[in-house]
């Protein structure tokens, strides 16, 4: 194993889709590894094959350490952490990121789903939590963890995205960091709870009734106004997350879930949903998460995220190792329903080629695409564009800026450009 | 919210599907939760609904807690591990056992994948560590991590499964214990990495090649024999699980994915694969792993995990709370394919009814089945009995045992029973 040559044999480039090198995304199933160039990655040519085992590493040689309760990544993983970002003096308030650009397939580990608190993160004592449901209704309710978890459960994946994610693109200079620190606010998990129509069923709004008012138990009570119509489909109260118990920062004992709206609505620590006619105008829809427009009026109670897609592979911070075969790999959601389409281009938007989603394709979940390709080593410009089942394709930045008063920065959902330099560094850009 | 009562409203139990009170699984699709017989479940009514708030607990008093890179279950939840059963004085070899009984949905978390060490966890450098490709093939190649990332990426959600999993079964008495600790060596995640067939067709098998020796770089040096043919059908590098990399416990930083397969074949630090004409009996195909049959002689290589479910609420240690509406709630899976078909009693086996499949319903991957009960109070045996794509139905335990050696304990895949005592115990039963 020691001695070995690289492989040094002839590229024979897949089929080409886009131009500047973008292959078509079925190149792997129709010509195999060689053909679709990947000879040049880099994997070594073994000479002495029959010699593997004679120079075992120390980690053979002694028995590894025991059974552990519960599970921690390998210390080797120890970079790959929620980037924080919560102002001084403050600091329950702010957020923290999921590292996007160190991730893969389209589920988000717990320990990693992006966090955002407007008081910290509250302890509660399960046994002494209860979700009320009153106000405009003929029976007002309050559910222990425990009652909840006798009603019939559904199972979901989908993604909570902050409608504050992606806001440095309102700046008039690209931002110069990683996929996740652009996009980080966004996770998707698979959820477990109740239906909370099922919940409302039993409590029986009145006829007048229109909004519901959640909040949570956290320090800043923090509140949110929910069209009724939305708490009957397919919102859920969230009690499990991956399999195990929401986390502390997802809400313990239980949070709201209303897929695809902005995040800030899906009340974490939920304590009661009050029916009510109208809207409460809570603190955190009149002074944030709305969007100024260009008269200054703020427009409000914009709930859908938008469809949006990022590629994450490549991406700032990634240096580029020669010329050859590369995967371009990326993120697709709509808070609309499914990704239908994401098209990727190589050359700046003159040309696109359609990517390979992977399946299942879920409504309102994340969506992994991906598409070979292979660099010629130029100054190339990439960029992704989705599509959802209702239509809604991502518009350029410059038309999404547009729209709004100078800087405001909730629900950005414009087409994002990374540049690779002739030297292989990935830099942002704007497209 | 101080002063409440009990809701006390007629049961309007939903239409009857199986008899003792199993409920049809769309019941509340059709009818809501009232018609259901949801009301006995125990929501308090809330008498002074608008004095929510005004005894705020202390959590809502005090900030929460800042930011954490990485996150970790709530404090509350230390109860929910991994059962370790490591024999005394070698303590990496054993095992540890997902608790399915206090999880929901279908992805394990990572903290919670199930543990089979031949000879403990090693601690690999990635850096240092590599996947050699050699034997009957044109180019021995070998793959560091990094290299491996450059290749084209699939995601997929399979489970795994190991082929002692449910061994108490073949005892002559049943285990009391929880469904976790009969059935917790199954597990499930979403995990991406390189198809083997990709590397393969890089490497070129000669002719005659028919078998590839895997080995891991744990001090066990644990190899298993997989026919060529699984290696180029569906079988995967896994680097990444459930979004992040691969856990220490699960291979760090590569294992062999061939879904459907037994665990033990799913190599975990897998640094070798050897193409060869023929298995190589490796200590843990001979010794372990391998079913021996009425005339003393042993079956070897038999694969596939069979089309298997089980019940986990209620299950033993869970005591009901009286009569009333409870959700019986499972996990299906297969190692052919997709479960089409989940049937549950209520009555030791008299009558079946269908229970609801969540979906997406994915190829050899957990399943959750659900299906609403109105529980009369009376002693009742619950069971299920799960069918895959393939046709193939489980079969009685007794019908599973006949076909063995005495003790012969791999592959159970019988069905499982659950009985309901008049106090509202659960105790496992053999049926």
């Amino acid at each position: 194993m020691k001695k070995r040559e690289r492989a040094n044999r002839d590229s024979l480039p897949g089929k080409s889709s886009g131009r500047n090198g973008l292959l078509d995304r079925r190149t792997l199933l129709r010509a195999g590894a060689l053909a679709a160039g990947m000879a040049g990655i880099g994997a070594g040519l073994v000479r002495a094959a029959e010699s593997v085992g004679a120079d075992a590493p120390e980690w053979m040689k002694t028995p590894g350490r025991s059974f552990s309760p519960y599970g921690v990544p390998s210390k080797w993983q120890e970079k790959v952490q929620r980037a924080i970002a919560a102002p001084p003096g403050r600091p329950g308030t702010g957020s923290s990121r999921t590292p996007l650009h160190l991730l893969e397939g389209t589920i988000t580990p717990n320990g990693l789903h992006f966090e955002r608190h407007h008081n910290g993160v509250p302890d509660i004592d399960p046994s002494r939590h209860e979700l009320v449901i009153h106000g405009l209704v003929k029976r007002p309710l309050a559910f222990s963890v425990e009652t909840l978890k006798r009603y019939p459960l559904v199972t979901e994946v989908r993604f909570v995205e902050c409608s504050g994610n992606s806001g440095s693109f309102a700046q008039a200079e690209p931002q110069q960091t990683t996929a996740g620190g652009l996009n980080g606010l966004l996770s998707c998990s698979e959820w477990t709870g109740v239906r909370l129509a099922t919940l409302l069923a039993e409590a029986e709004p009145n006829r007048e009734a229109k909004w519901i008012i959640a909040e949570g138990a956290d320090a800043a009570a923090m509140s949110r106004s929910v069209p009724l119509e939305k708490c009957l489909d397919g919102a859920m109260i969230a009690l499990y997350q991956n399999g195990e118990a929401i986390r502390p920062e997802q809400g313990y004992p239980m949070r709201l879930l209303l897929p695809g709206f902005e995040g800030n609505m899906n009340v974490k620590w939920l304590r009661r949903l009050k029916v009510m006619t109208e809207p409460v105008n809570a603190r955190d829809e009149t002074s944030h998460y709305t969007e100024l427009m260009p008269n200054g009026k703020a427009r409000q109670y914009m709930f859908v995220q938008n469809v949006k897609s990022a590629i994450v592979k490549p991406s700032f911070g990634m240096n580029m190792n020669g010329p050859g075969f590369y995967e371009i790999s990326g993120l697709a959601w709509s808070g609309s329903g499914r990704v239908t389409k994401v098209e990727v281009s190589a050359d700046g938007g003159k040309s696109w080629a359609i990517a390979a989603l992977t399946g299942p394709i879920l409504p309102k979940a994340l969506t992994r695409f991906r598409l070979p390709w292979q660099w010629d080593g130029r100054p190339s410009l990439l960029m992704s564009r989705a599509t959802d089942e209702k239509g809604e394709v991502q518009p350029t930045r410059p038309a999404w800026v547009s729209q709004f008063a100078p800087g405001q920065f909730y629900h950005f959902n414009g087409i994002q450009g990374w540049r690779v330099e002739a030297d292989g560094t990935v830099k942002h850009a704007y497209v």
